[in-house]
Order: C-alpha cells, then structure tokens, then sequence
C-alpha cells in the first residue's frame, strides 16, 4: 500500500503551511504540531519506532470532526494515523512521515449502559477498564481483559480484535462487539449493523472493521454485548518438573468439561525472570513449568477447582496450590503479568514473540525452542495464554554487535515454526509494522492480495494507516 | 446486481449445446439436466419460486471439481447458484434461469473430529444433525441448533448464518465457525484463516463469508469449535394470562445472572394453531403467552429451573410447570417446532416474518401488531426466541383475492416496525429474494453500496448467485 502524497507536502517548508492550511478549513478541531506534542505521539510500545516527522496531532471532540478531518484527509491525500493511548505492541499505532495523527483519546464517554439489552455504547477514546467498572456497578460484565486493560483503549482494543487471559472462555475482543459506528477515509459515517443480538440483513462489516488496525475505517463509537456478572475468581496454580507435563496438564484441562476462565502458563526461563526482577513474587524457587487454571463459574466453582487439583496432580505436579481469595490470585496475577517487564532485563535486551498454534502442537512447538537458541545465540523463555494455543515467545539477549538483528531472527523463525504447525505469527498483538515480515509464510498469495484489495476498495486513496497490517 | 450472459445461452436450443460443450470441459463431473432432476431443485422452502429454467445441476464430488465448475462459470459468465437441502426459507438457493445449480450434497464427509483442539473439520454438504451426532460421540457438542438441523446441510447453514433457538447461551452459527476452505468466483481456492483459536494476522474473511448466502464464494470445507458436552436440557413453562407478563417475564430471565440455553414465546394464536393442528399437543388450553426456559448447565441447573419458576410466578403465571425428563421437554419443543406448519392451516394461507429487535422493544413490537392486522385484514400469531428479541410473526389470511398480496405487505409493516425500533427484517432467515424489498430501509444507502461492491470484489463478473442478498 503506497500513498500519494500531496505535491505541497513534499518540500521541507511545507508542513506548517499544510497546518494552517487544515486550522484554516477545519474550524474548532484541536489540531497540535508542537514538536513535544509530536514526539511524545510517535511510537506506540513495540519496537518500531514510528517516523519522526508527522504533520500534526489531531484530537477530535465528535464524530462530525473524525468525518470533516477524514474528508480533509482524503482530498489532499494526508496519511492519517488512529492513535489511542499507544499501548500497542506491534507499531500499528506508530507515526507515519507527513500524517495527521488522529488521537481519539477525547472521545472517551460512556454513552450508555443498557441493562435489559446488556448492551453498553461507547466512544472509542474510553478505558477498558472504566468501561469494565461501569458495567460492573450495574451488576454485569464485559469480558475482554487484555494485559493492558487499565491503559488501552476501546478503539484500540477494537482495532488490534485484542485477547488477553479471558478468551479460552469468553472469546477476544470481536467476540464481544455488537456494532461499530466508523467513518470511512472520505468522510462518509456508517453504521455496520442494528444492536439487535442477531442479524442477517447484510455482510458482516462488524468482524471486518475489528482487527483491521485503522487501515479500513476510523471507529467511532462502539456497541458491545455485556454479560452477566461471573462469580469470583479462584484458581489453582501447578508446578511441574518439565514443560511437556505443565502442557499435558493444560490442555487436559482446557479440552475438559470444565472450561476455566483462564489457563496461563509459564517455563523455568520466565519463573527465574520474575524472580530476578521482583524477589518477593509469590513465584516458588524451582520448577520447569508453571500453570494457573481459574474459574470465575457461579455454580460449581469448588468442582472446578476439585477438576483442576486432580487434572495437575495426575500430570505429575510436585506443587499444586489453591487460590482461594482475590488477594491470593491477584498476587499471582500480576507476578504472571510482570513476565513481560522482567523478561527485558534478564539478559538486557528482549525482543517478544505472539504465536498461536492449534492447542495439540504446543508440545511440539517447545521442543523445538532449544535449537532456535542455538541458531540465534538467544535465551528463550515460553509463557502465554495456552488455553487458546497462543505462546508469547520472550527472546532474551546480551546486548552486543548484532545481537538485537539475531532476536528478531529468531522471533522469525518461531513464527515460521508456528505457521507450520497450522498457527500463527500473530494470536492477538496485529500486524502493524513489526509482523509485515512474517506475512508471505502466514497467508496464500491470494488471500493476502484478497485482503489488500479490500482495504483498496475501503481505502482508495490509500490514507488510512498506509504501510501497516498488509 | 446484474449478470451478462453468453450471447450463446440466449436461444432456445442454447442450453442444451451448453451442457453438452461443459461435459466436454469438465470430464468426470456429475451434470444432470433432466427436466425432473431441474424441476425438483427449483424452489427452496421459501415462498419465492425459482426460476422455471436453470441451466444444468452440477453435483461436485471434490473442492478440484468445485474450482473446475467456477473457473468455467466465470469464464462463460454462467450464473451458479449454491445448493444444499433446500431448507433454506428466504429463497437464498433458490434456482436462477440458465444458472448452474451447484449440489454441493455429495460433499458429505465428516473429515474430522478433533478432541484435543474442539474441532471438528466437514464437508458442506453433511447434515447438521449427523455432525452434532458425530461430535457428541466423541463427549463433545455442536452448538448451532436451528429448527432444520435434522435436514439442513453444515454449507447451508454457513451460507445463512443460521439461528435457532440455542443462540441467547451458544450464539449464531458465525460464532462456531474457526475457519473455511473457499473456492472464490474465478476458482482459485482459499484458506480464511488457519484453525487456531486466536489469530489477528489478516482481515475475518471467514465472518465475511459466513452469511454472504453463496454471493461471495462457495464453500468447499468448513472447520467448526466444538464445545464441552452441557448438562441434560430441563426447562420450565409458563403460561400467562397477557403477552406483555410473558415478555416481561422472560425479558427477566434473560437479562439476568443465570442465562438459559434455551427462551422461547408463543401468543395464544400460535396455541390456538398448534392446537388446531395437533390435538394432543402438550399445549394447555387457555392463556395467552407461553414461554419456555431451558437450562443445560452441568452445574447449578436446579438454581437454574427454581430461578426461572420463580420469576415466571413473580410475572404473574396462571401455570408454571416443570419439565424434567427429556421426553416431556422433547413433547414440549416438538409442538413449539410445529408452529409454522401449524400456522399455514389457522387460516388456510400464511406468510411468515423474522423480524428481531433488541430484546427491551418486544413488547412495544408485540404491542403494534394489532393495527397490522386491521390495516391489511390478516391475523398475526406471534412467536420466536424472545431471548434474542427474534420473533417470526405468522401472518395468516383467509385465501381470497388479493388477501396474500395484503400479508406480504402486513410482513414488510412488520419489518419496517421492527427496523424503526433499532431492528431488522431478517434476524436468521437470511435475505435471499424474499427479504431484499426490505433492503433499503435496513440500511443506509452508503452501507448497501459498501456492500454490493464487496460483492464486486470478490466476484466481479456477478456469477455467484447474483439478484440475491443486496
């Protein structure tokens, strides 16, 4: 996907122009090109650095503003860049050279909370986790809860279709969207669907928009289902002597009658991270593997936890631990949560992978890690949301010549390990910039150029997000 | 959407040239053009005849022969029109003048059932039923559950996205869709996604393509989730002296903590036709709203059935009974799924409707019916899953002159009210032609027009059942 650039827009003096140009047409849209401004929106969390020099930053009050700035956009061909709160991981939000950055983050209102339709109406700039409480006080619950819940947004949670520990139960985020109210790149304000529970009156445009990463459409308010309230959450935690018999146990459980609300799991390598980076994490000394099975179920909870003792003591557990309070599991939690940070600092540098595969093949695919450490030079440690297959590899290195080039190939090759088992570079980080490369061995020529053509039909002048997803 | 034909096929004694000229093209295909073998595929179950002169029945044996059939299609610019059982009711599968019909039925294997991944990998042309039944020996559960599953095809329920009444626990059939093997217009054969739980490496073409009624692609191998098996079904009837005390009782049960697999609704016009029809029906004499909640958890079903009593004698029931055995709860389901044949006998002719709204405007819609039937002189029996807001009104008329135009129009009334109440015309039944006057004030003009030419993305020549869904 290639943009035109505007002719104006191609001399170093002509970015202010532009800008005063859009303050110009664009009355009473927030519009900053201060260069703190500026660089404080160029990168998301990943390791690719968006381009230096964006045009301007943009902060929409309304949809009208979203649909006047995409119009604006779209006539003078200007790249525009969704933006939230930049917690993505994988450079979806990062800048592009000369774009408009479109931060949504003033659009943050909870519309409503429909408790006879367990429906809620937001605008995408809200917190997860606000519209998570919101829900809660009227006794119900959304259930998407990525890592990064207290500090992502919903349109970000919309735009990357993002997972988390919830999904073996309750699906990622598409799962959850009802309807979508977006702008197209002209300009043009759609509704995807009624709210109404089912539909079959046109194509699925909802599923379409969800995961598309800015690169179809800006969303600008979201219709998501609500669910009754869970029960607590209570889980056991298992320790074992080899990864193969941590996996066992996890997939018995996860294939059981008895589907937790989140199976996580952890190898020796990110057990000794933790430890390293936090001393007093509730996570014990030795073991090769770790697995954390919760239930949040309102009946049967105590048979679920019963289920989950047995399945882990029968996979040869040499520790098997019941968290019974919310204090207890919110410990374990947040250590599981810290894997990522304390990771980065095992070694000194770290790069991190997002691979899914069918929940049969993760056996396979960790006997395979030890010779990508010795092709690569790079210390690898396994942990993820195993009830859906999905691993997030960590690949720790020495910083060193080359050292950083060697992880990424690395991340690579454990892509490539997981397509060929039937999975995925990508479980739920996206694509954006850093997973382009892994796209040839992902998909068939023809669905890529299928997928692209798409984003084409959405996006002829090709403003939207140019360069990431496809 | 229209479609140019061969100038070959526009006389008379064409098609027959045209058949013999495919079977020299296409070697080793079924072809089947006897009048007989054409008159009898035709017609689905909807009320839209299909054209009197299809060109040829195609029955592939393999995804090979399905890409050899629409590569020539596309060539000659043949329309091909995508056939299982005919269950279908919106004329969806209904034939096309001098189209090929593509009996996808000989394409029945169950390729696999996978224990360990919950999957289960068919050919679209297996009976739903038989793959539940398939799964179901292996301990586990195909959710999609709709009134056809004995007689419907895996492909055709794809193609409709189909409903029916487990959807308020288990969701529609989109829901339990992974991923799909497609052959696209020009015959190239496409993956959607690879069989992992979680994947966000490219756009949801398999949500797309789930309920584009055969318009978009024909499906050649469907892989599905499967589900820990539930608990025994046992429900709960209630019987009210009003409609707006059953709505309101099971608009409780629905938006509370403890969701059923199963919430259905009858008015006493629909008791009064299934007593009419089936005189020892489990269907109690008087009163006018039944409904019917069923639970399936493994645990707490006991919470589940006192819950649901209570809030049925809360909502003012004349009768509350119990259904504990599986034959009783079968009686009382099977006289439920006898509401439409019933219906077509209340007066002698009958058209039905499949509106949905969201669950809080029921009883505003059940509210409105009255001055339908004054308006167009019919009598209007109101029944559905009320746990999804989806209604299939019975519209029933005395044959007359001119009394089945009125209820065709008296079902447009009714879609038109329900999409004036955030709802739509088609909650399961798909669009197919019977639905496609109710296009235009489904949506806007600019969402229709995205999706006519997402249409002509994927099939630029219009062969794949063109004049249907948009």
């Amino acid at each position: 996907m290639t943009t035109t650039l505007d002719p104006d827009l191609t001399d170093e003096t002509a970015p202010h122009r532009v800008v005063t140009a859009m303050r110009g047409s664009l009355p009473g849209i927030d519009l900053d090109d201060s260069p703190t401004t500026l660089a404080a929106h160029r990168t998301d969390r990943s390791a690719m650095p968006g381009d230096p020099d964006p045009l301007v930053l943009a902060r929409p009050a309304s949809t009208e503003q979203v649909s006047a700035l995409l119009a604006y956009a779209n006539a003078h061909r200007i790249p525009v860049v969704p933006q939230g709160t930049l917690t993505g991981v994988a450079g979806a939000a990062s800048a592009i050279s000369r774009a408009i950055l479109l931060d949504l983050t003033a659009m943050d209102a909870i519309i409503r909370i429909d408790a006879d339709d367990m429906i809620a109406v937001a605008q995408p700039g809200v917190i997860v986790a606000d519209l998570a409480a919101a829900a809660a006080d009227r006794g119900l619950f959304y259930a998407p809860d990525p890592a990064s819940a207290q500090i992502a947004t919903l349109g970000g949670n919309v735009a990357t279709n993002a997972g988390g520990m919830r999904c073996i139960k309750y699906g990622v985020t598409r799962e959850s969207v009802r309807s979508l109210e977006v702008v197209l790149a002209d300009g043009t304000v759609l509704r995807t669907r009624p709210s109404t529970i089912k539909t079959v009156g046109g194509l699925d445009l909802t599923g379409l928009i969800v995961g598309s990463e800015g690169t179809l459409a800006v969303v600008t308010e979201i219709t998501v289902k609500l669910l009754p309230a869970p029960g607590p959450e209570r889980g056991v935690l298992g320790l074992f002597p080899s990864v193969a018999q941590g996996l066992s146990a996890t997939n018995r459980i996860a294939a059981g009658p008895r589907t937790p609300a989140r199976l996580e799991f952890m190898d020796g390598r990110c057990l000794e991270a933790i430890r390293k980076h936090i001393p007093d994490a509730p996570v014990p000394a030795e073991a090769n593997a770790w697995a954390l099975a919760v239930t949040d179920a309102r009946d049967g909870a105590e048979e679920d936890l019963a289920s989950f003792e047995k399945i882990f003591a029968d996979a040869g557990a040499t520790t098997v631990q019941r968290a019974d309070s919310a204090e207890e599991l919110e410990a374990i939690l947040e250590a599981r949560r810290q894997l990522q940070p304390s990771a980065r600092g095992l070694l000194g540098g770290s790069v991190e992978g997002d691979i899914a595969v069918p929940r049969s093949a993760l056996a396979n695919f960790s006997a395979r890690v030890a010779e990508v450490e010795s092709a690569y030079d790079v210390t690898i440690a396994l942990g993820g949301h195993v009830g859906d297959g999905n691993l997030h590899p960590i690949v720790a290195y020495t910083p060193a010549e080359g050292a950083r080039e060697r992880a990424d190939e690395a991340v690579m090759t454990l892509s490539r390990l997981a397509q060929e088992m039937g999975g995925t570079m990508s479980g739920e980080h996206g694509v954006g910039l850093e997973k382009l490369p892994a796209l040839d061995t992902e998909m068939a020529p023809e669905a890529l150029e299928l997928q692209r053509r798409i984003k084409t039909l959405f996006d002829p002048n090709g403003i939207l997000n140019p360069g990431k997803k496809y």
